[in-house]
């Protein structure tokens, strides 16, 4: 984080502001210093003026995200003290698990670390753990998973979460579902007071066959929560997004608490046409928040 | 069916076989009439005697297939009774509902029938809806279906369904489950006193990722009923049977009644892996059952 910020103070400058007198908004225009260079000067005001505020937005974001991947980066190695030798593990897709991941491989070859059986729940872990030497299994071989770690899109004050708006959530399903401990990686900005209650999509996967009626059961069946139900879509065309296992996603929108999620959750599984929701109730044994001031770890019992 | 026994007849008398004296078994092998013609002669007496056996019972059957081709005939007529000019029709797929829509083409040819909406939830009723003629829709443009017409594998005391032996059953369960009447075709070997009752398969659809452990924990839900979970294949290399929507089927078959249905299927719908299953509880309205004494009608209010 350090080293980014230097970097940042350094282009900063190079481009004429001070990290202390970076603009906040359009009343700083009237104020903002003149440049050194020819080409500087021979550029219009208000041109520099843009370059100068888009090049602060743009190094105030990379510093962002390069904090944030710090802060994941941290948990991810609090959240690998969970694991043991012997064990067989779930591991997650998501940038934080991405890190649980490559510090599990690095252990490994320390020798800190023997006899894991990982079983990913994604393509993507699954390559990325196969590079880094991790033995691999599945639910077939492996029925009990001793430990499964993943991130999640909601997390509510009972630890019930939300997950799937980045399209994967069956798979972790399965897995999570078939775990002893099960520890959920988030930063602060997924608490939330219920579920749903980010007003973030709660994604349900569906087949296609007669999409459009699923949708509006499921819209239906949360009437009251001022529930929205949106075909997730890709690109400029909004072409429907089709997950791994040739389904649709449809995204609901809750305005209100739904209440009970294992009676909506029941309801949602009755309407034929969906395969499996986002709603993870009950299965999360940990959550590790990691936040500006430090990780705060959240157990279920 | 009188012309398929006349036909019948003539083709035992070609064969030297009177109706009336058929073989019942070996013990008739002693007894068995010689033939007249010179190759029946040349021919050895064991030989002409397999050749008698196996000939009566191919006709045996070629009677039982029309008689039963005869008796869903007359049941698919029946059915076609309810139905009314503008309706919207859930097609079925199977040896009954083919004939039902084949019916209905013919009424709507004739002009007793008209502004039919037909819902056909097999891509094989589809095409024979098309050739027929009849206007066909869905459930995204209608979402209320007036009636539905299609067959089952089972039906309980309480009109309960077992379907999906023949590899499909979501389609149907979206369209049945979204229409006012729902009538189902059955000849009498279908009834049973509890689901599951035949002790044929019940079958379970799944995605394909680990499903031996999804297969094992559906085992596991109804250990009391004396459950087995069998993988659905195919052929002699018994490759695994994929759905239209490329999911795996997995059979159960119980040994005693499963108890409350509407329990049993929240928790095979709970299990992450599970698409959809085939128990139709509370959704047939009427049942027609074909016997060999006639037609008997069983209404559900």
């Amino acid at each position: 984080m350090t080293a980014a910020v230097i970097r940042g103070v350094k282009i900063f400058q190079e481009v004429g502001i001070s990290a202390g007198t970076a603009p906040s908004g359009a009343s700083m225009v009237g104020n903002f210093p003149p440049g050194d260079g020819d080409e500087e000067q021979n550029s219009p005001a208000p041109f520099r003026v843009i370059v100068g505020i888009a090049v602060y937005y743009l190094f105030s974001l990379l510093l962002f995200i390069e904090d944030e991947d710090h802060l994941k980066k941290i948990a991810a190695y609090k959240v690998v003290e969970y694991v043991e030798s012997g064990m067989v593990l779930g591991l997650g897709p998501g940038s934080t698990a991405k890190h649980v991941v490559d510090r599990i491989g690095e252990l490994l070859r320390q020798g800190k670390l023997k006899d894991i059986d990982g079983i990913p729940t994604s393509k993507k872990t699954h390559e990325q753990a196969l590079s880094l030497g991790i033995p691999l299994s599945d639910l077939n071989s492996h029925p009990v998973v001793d430990l499964a770690i993943d991130g999640a899109d909601e997390v509510d004050p009972y630890l019930n979460l939300v997950k799937g708006r980045g399209g994967s959530l069956l798979r972790e399903k399965m897995v999570e579902g078939a775990c002893k401990k099960f520890v959920v990686i988030v930063d602060e900005s997924k608490l939330v007071n219920y579920t749903g209650g980010s007003g973030l999509a709660m994604p349900v996967k569906v087949i296609q066959f007669c999409w459009k009626f699923t949708a509006s059961r499921l819209q239906n069946l949360f009437q009251e929560s001022g529930c929205v139900a949106k075909l997730r879509t890709l690109g400029e065309k909004a072409e429907p997004y089709v997950t791994d296992n040739g389904n649709y996603i449809i995204d609901l929108y809750f305005k209100q608490s739904i209440g009970d999620l294992k009676a909506a959750s029941d309801s949602i599984l009755q309407i034929a046409g969906v395969v499996e929701h986002g709603m993870f109730i009950d299965m999360a044994t940990t959550v590790i928040v990691a936040g500006e001031l430090g990780l705060n770890v959240k157990n279920k019992y």
